[in-house]
């Protein structure tokens, strides 16, 4: 019946990257005439494909898109590289492995040109599924449904109508331009002050990984930050990130080799000193952009998905989990309101908007936890406490992190979750401090030589009601 | 001698408005060769100005601009009309002055289209400045200095370069939009939730003005707000905000004059009954747009200045104040920096991006000190007690409504100090509290009937001490 409904609407979809591609096969699925515009080749016919990240990290929300449109194997079982921790580096050359979570939950490194080959693969599967590649986008009217592009091959401009155009063209969407002058089209877009360079390590002279394969390696420093992912080949992209003026303080081999000598000193050996210093000064520093805006429609035509509509830094592996996630929240609504998009794109924006604004300020936020807090004492405490508490209550208790990547749980309330955690921490280790201090006034009366400031006794009671409080209220307040 | 270095040196500024032109009298003042381009015609030959609201609040930052190229006189003096504090309407008609400052200090409502009139007039007194009406901006280069507008009456097109670009074209600016995709441009637009639209309080018919004229009449109303400003024909421009829904709900005359009976009971005789349900018909609400932006400038090249860099919700009346302000530090960096743009632009964008967003965000603070805190005991105890501290020791304790709009405090620092003396007061109110509690306590054992918690008690030196530090430390933490 559905069919029937959707069988003589149509869809175009600007950008044939990750979530273009994947959406528009949502869209084919579901009955629609679909028209998928790229502005570069098929990437499949391609030796080099220009741009970014060469892999990713794969997780739930991700692969709940891939499922759906029955790829996920494929991705995953046949191609991933499972990563169950982090492992960590430090200044020494001494490793430390720290799992994702206690379960044994992993998440997979994949090749970015991979995954998209194997999307416009299934793609082409749908009769109704039309790809147009070497349009570029010159205007487009969301209002009217409309879109113009030139093919860059023969020059020819091509106009297009459609009842719905989704823009997935990424963090520097041409589609979103064309809404800011849209009334009431709120948008932020801010540079971080750090740059990043993707460098590499080979395969062993033996074919093999040059490190445990089944992590997301990290060299936490500080001000800069270091990660590597494995790749099928065995080689690893390692990817150096830190601030603009100190990419270009490193201005002569002998000064990038100082560097990393100082911070990355068995990094050297595995990339090799050579290969290291060509990459470095072929390469360039690169900029991380974020993206936020409201709403993501515009009447009952148009819409912004993916990165168009929420670019994120690169820090917590989520950037193509949410995008993917987008597709599969679309489909729902499509799903709730029987494809009438009058209703379904004021409710995506309503959904949808909260949630990738919280994932771009957890992305924000785990920058500092990746170059800082991973190395810190205090980190490591708190998750042996997250760790305990969700063995105690595995249905309230999960830690921020497995809630992000392991969990379709909506992210304002991974947020707002972590937030009623930390506050109830807090109380615990008010009481245990509290506790202490009693057990010392106890002593210091039992024995004289325990003299204990009682400035704080006072507030003993009203900090153990507060605490009782938020311990009985754990399942009223909790969102 | 700076003129040998200027007058072979060209600047094109973009938007004729009060910016706009303030500016291009600026750089024409320095011997430059200025083209100030306009979209519109010539505003004095025309009956009609389209666009936005007709009066506004100057003061000294504004009136420190019209100084240096000779026209405050003839704006302030012949023209304003002072306003020396706020008029606060209550629901019952009565009504109750609040002064702008204790010194008799004052504001001034003057037309916008008369002060751009004037500015006009002044620009063409420069020979070395020419003035393009009817020229719209169709593309920029602002790191080529370059701009091409298409004459929209003749429909030619001229592209002119210069050796700097200035966009003052406001909220919306085209030349902004150029910017965009430069890279690290960091950008933030965002449409508040309320409205606003003008109504008239016409003169008496004796032609006079309806209410005392030398204030700004404020009906603080929580999520409501009416304003009025006087116009010199002894009329009044009042602007009504509220959020969008309830504008849309006052959809029939009598909802609106229920509407008005209920929070402007004494406004509907001063408009007039016909008269309110005419104009309010045939208006229509108006968004408010916020903007930040960074960096102002590109290269040696370009740059934006007013509401084209920071628009702001017109609630600490300080929009035009502002801008015009942006003319006098680009002219005392000129001066100090030698007229080299290389140098001047970038020292532009550090210095007057801290200030420009700190007023963005104190205009966003004001739209609920107006709507609410005006109106309640707790701001006009603070009033009172700031006068007496400003009395006491008027070098260092200024209110902060005072240090924005009669001193040319840069504004970021208008925040800090407002943030220092908040935290001044509650110590002030910590030991005036704590001394009274110790009052209680030796009246306590005078008199068994007075019977006091001690649990503050303990507190007490460390408050005092912290106090003591605060007071203590005036002149050396003040920023």
């Amino acid at each position: 019946m559905l069919r029937e409904k959707t069988k003589n609407k149509s869809v175009l979809v600007v950008g044939a990257g990750l979530v273009g591609t994947l959406e528009a096969c949502f869209m084919a699925k579901r009955g629609y005439q679909v028209h998928l515009y790229e502005y570069r080749p098929d990437i499949r016919t391609l030796e080099h494909v220009p741009g970014r990240s060469i892999n990713l990290a794969m997780s739930l929300r991700g692969r709940t898109g891939l499922k759906a449109i029955g790829v996920e194997d494929k991705v995953i079982r046949d191609h991933g590289i499972p990563m169950y921790g982090r492992m960590i580096h430090n200044t020494d050359g001494s490793t430390r492995p720290i799992p994702y979570n206690k379960d044994g939950k992993c998440i997979y490194s994949v090749g970015r040109r991979f995954v998209n080959e194997v999307l416009l693969t299934k793609a082409e599967e749908y009769p109704n599924l039309n790809i147009h590649f070497t349009h570029k986008l010159t205007t487009c009217r969301l209002d009217k449904g409309e879109a113009t592009f030139v093919n860059t091959v023969s020059g020819e401009q091509v106009t297009r109508r459609a009842d719905l155009v989704i823009g997935c063209d990424g963090a520097y969407s041409n589609v979103r331009k064309s809404m800011m002058r849209q009334p009431f089209f709120n948008y932020t877009q801010n540079y971080i002050p750090h740059g990043y360079m993707e460098l590499c390590i080979p395969p062993t002279p033996e074919g093999g990984f040059a490190m445990p394969a089944n992590y997301l390696h990290i060299w936490p420093r500080g001000q800069f930050m270091m990660i590597a992912l494995p790749n099928q080949d065995c080689s690893w992209t390692v990817t150096l990130f830190m601030p603009f003026p100190a990419f270009e303080g490193l201005s002569t081999p002998e000064l990038l080799l100082s560097y990393f000598k100082t911070h990355y000193p068995d990094a050297i050996p595995l990339i090799g000193r050579e290969k290291l210093i060509k990459d470095f000064f072929a390469n360039e520093a690169l900029p991380m952009i974020y993206v936020k805006c409201s709403p993501y429609h515009v009447g009952s035509t148009g819409l912004l998905m993916g990165d168009a509509a929420h670019a994120m830094v690169p820090f917590y592996g989520q950037g193509m989990n949410c995008g993917m996630e987008d597709c599969v929240v679309l489909d729902e609504l499509l799903d709730q309101y029987k494809d009438d998009f009058a209703t379904v794109l004021p409710a995506y924006s309503a959904k949808r908007n909260p949630d990738a604004e919280a994932i771009v300020d957890l992305a924000l936020y785990n920058y500092i936890e990746m170059r800082d807090l991973v190395n810190s004492r205090a980190f490591l405490l708190r998750r042996k406490f997250d760790d305990l508490l969700s063995t105690i209550m595995p249905k309230y208790w999960l830690p921020l992190y497995t809630m992000v990547t392991f969990t379709r749980t909506p992210y304002h309330k991974c947020i707002s979750r972590k937030k009623w955690q930390d506050r109830v921490v807090k109380h615990i280790l008010s009481v245990v401090g509290m506790a202490g201090v009693a057990a010392g006034v106890f002593l210091a009366k039992s024995d004289p030589l325990h003299v204990l400031s009682c400035s704080h006794l006072s507030q003993l009671p009203a900090l153990l009601s507060r605490t009782w409080v938020a311990a009985t209220s754990l399942s009223i307040t909790r969102k």
